[in-house]
């Protein structure tokens, strides 16, 4: 397979990850190639003394399927390294690189993009008035014409351990309405099915969902959400998923009740993530579903403060190149199980 | 010393873990004194087939330091056993029981009180208005003309762990309002930094405090209250006491940032109840400080679903009681150096 990496902010530490991460994935039967800047690459390898073999490339036509070195597809966006900085060419470039890596995947010429971390003041500076990866990604695959909605999952290869966010940036005062706007708990439970199916080749998923309020409202003492329409819309969802809940969430992480499920859905940002990173520190990945492509992240930042020190550590980068590795090769299953039913289906009408 | 343990609600498993825990804490040099009904306590004696020797007593003047016997100081309070209920007798023997202990520490009679979950709906059905324990302690207290402001802190003797909550059972949409109502975080660092001298004998608390909103807010991005108020008020209250922050909940807890601290004050509930349960599932002890008395409790309910099985851990309430012992020991020692501070005082003059 050919897996894009996209290295993120040039004065952060994704082009040192990568080349790090090539090192540890160099024995796999994939191709690996960086979108973004082949002279920010060589300054890092030099400046590191890293001994890999990098060779710029300008398109993947007819490029081999190989592991013998790092391709670099570069494009063509003028860059001056300040390491630790924040610059808008760089957050100029790391858009861009994302916007060629997409690109490249919806036409089919690659088969999954692993991001390495972008700087948000870096790219506003450039002018691009996007949160992060999951909105531009989402603004691009619906500009290419393909339906997309962004879910974020966080999934760890070793516990084995999902869990997916209804909420992701939003401040704590308005989680519960933004939940509500969003068309309650069904868009997140029906896309979390649909990629625990396509992406972790699941075919009855398992999903608890946690409560909002302290001990899940106590049967609406400690708020009303739960008892007014959560639960409700719960129970009538059960009819239809393998879903439970809504569990108080400090009791469902403390008994470890998390083992008995595919997913969890938390319904904002620290509830979920804190029970992931204390369960997943280094090895917790950043999933995005409910896009046409496969795109997977590290679940760190640019850490300005180390870059270019050559001490950052590479083990979620490669967790996450892994993860798509295995996601990509879902995808081609099932495309491949529904090609052979459909041509089985022909054959016997 | 002379610990008091409530019984909590007679049909729940109180009564059952606070007989397992004598036959634990037995060969310690404190007494034990059950508050509440000798008939109940004898009942799950029998029932279980625990050799338990218990004496029923009627006021604590003259009695022995001894644990040869759990001593049952009785409450002249009819009940009709229904395990696994909720009854209204029950929820009135339950806070009867707290009112007579909090009296009897109050009083210098008794040095801590541990109390096995009590259960809200009977308590309500008994005509209570109160949330649980802890706001019907405060109001015993100062009713009894005593300063009191309860502050929840979970604590972990093997982890060393200490949460603290500024917020507990409230709503997560009114968090935020209802911390700034309060004061801020200003009351809830400094009943924390006395709890910390005063209950566990750190004479300098190094304190972290974590953010209200996702990434603590992103400088402003993801909320307003860090950029407003939350962080300028805790960077004045560093020239006051040892406090850091505020730091974000998921990646502070990931990286184990809080091993260097001797608290943690959470802002609200899950926050600080999820990471609190992961690491201290079994040994978690509830602990109340800002009270003119000991009070602990185990970290689980009445759990009326396996009460009068024989099945119920102990652990949490053993914890509890150890933890009592200590408190009550740091505050005793205390008391003793300021004494022999002011005998010192007085002989220098």
């Amino acid at each position: 397979m050919r897996i894009l990496w996209t290295h993120g902010d040039a004065n952060g530490i994704g082009p040192e990850i990568l080349l790090k991460a090539f090192k540890a994935r160099r024995q796999s039967e994939h191709c690996y190639i960086v979108v973004g800047s082949y002279c920010v690459m060589k300054f890092y390898a030099k400046e590191l003394g890293f001994q890999v073999p990098i060779e710029e490339i300008h398109s993947l036509d007819g490029l081999p399927l190989s592991n013998e070195r790092l391709y670099v597809l570069s494009l063509s966006c003028p860059i001056k390294m300040k390491v630790g900085t924040v610059q808008a060419d760089a957050g100029a470039l790391s858009m861009q690189a994302i916007e060629t890596a997409a690109k490249l995947c919806l036409a089919g010429k690659a088969d999954a993009m692993v991001t390495a971390p972008i700087h948000k003041e870096a790219i506003q500076a450039a002018g691009y008035a996007f949160q992060g990866h999951t909105d531009f990604l989402e603004f691009l695959c619906r500009k290419e014409g393909y339906n997309a909605k962004a879910q974020m999952i966080l999934a760890d290869r070793h516990t084995k351990l999902r869990v997916a966010l209804a909420t992701v940036h939003v401040p704590l005062r308005e989680v519960s309405e933004t939940l509500r706007a969003s068309g309650g708990l069904r868009p997140h439970i029906a896309s979390l099915v649909q990629a625990l199916r396509r992406d972790f080749g699941i075919r009855s998923p398992k999903i608890a969902v946690l409560g909002l309020n302290p001990h899940s409202s106590d049967n609406g003492v400690i708020g009303r959400e739960e008892v007014e329409w959560i639960q409700p819309e719960l129970d009538a969802l059960k009819k239809e998923f393998e879903v439970s809940g809504v569990f108080a969430a400090d009791g469902f992480f403390g008994a470890k009740h998390y083992k008995h499920f595919d997913a969890v859905l938390a319904l904002y940002h620290d509830q979920g993530l804190i029970p992931f990173k204390m369960l997943a520190f280094e090895t917790g990945v950043n999933v995005t579903a409910g896009l046409p492509i496969v795109r997977t992240s590290p679940d760190h930042g640019t850490a300005f403060d180390i870059a270019g020190k050559g001490i950052a550590n590479p083990k979620s980068v490669i967790e996450a190149t892994y993860l798509a590795e295995e996601i990509a090769e879902a995808r081609r299953q099932m495309l491949t199980q529904s090609h052979s039913y459909c041509e089985a289906g022909q054959h016997s009408r």
